[in-house]
């Protein structure tokens, strides 16, 4: 398995805007088990992704589905900049399943 | 909802030992949508944990349950030291699935 956790910080004030546009094209990436997208509850600006793919390539694939280029030319005016984030290898747990 | 992204580090060499106590204790924990236990790639010793709750109150009630409490002490000497975590409002994705 594949997984990245990272921090992404909206334009002051466009943080539901962002969501709503990351939310829209998750709906079918193929090989990918989880993707929760939070709210940062102290940082108003803030939001993490984690996410657990079947495999790297698959990840890597779902960024040139059509649906996934549209929502990053969306919300790409949206995001003030990107924070840390860190690679994993996700082990398991609860909630992971396969499109 | 209610979430968190948190940071583990295993005593040396202990990583796998504790990442089988935490995925034994994540079958059956009521309001849980996602928890999924990380490996991080560049730290060998290093675990990262994402969840989401469908409240507060059901993530507090987990660590009460009998299940949760004796991995929590069978856990206890494997971990060297807790990271950075943060406490998030999930807003949606894929893989929330509810008990």
């Amino acid at each position: 398995m594949y997984g990245m956790i990272g921090k992404m910080i909206a334009a002051t004030g466009k943080r539901d805007a962002l969501l709503e546009i990351l939310l829209e094209s998750v709906g079918d990436m193929p090989g990918c088990l989880s993707y929760v997208v939070h709210k940062d509850v102290k940082d108003p600006d803030a939001i993490w992704i984690s996410e657990a793919w079947d495999s790297e390539p698959s990840h890597k694939a779902s960024l040139q589905l059509p649906a996934v280029r549209a929502a990053i030319a969306k919300a790409k005016p949206l995001i003030a900049s990107f924070g840390d984030y860190v690679i994993t290898e996700p082990a398991g747990g609860h909630g992971l399943s396969k499109k």
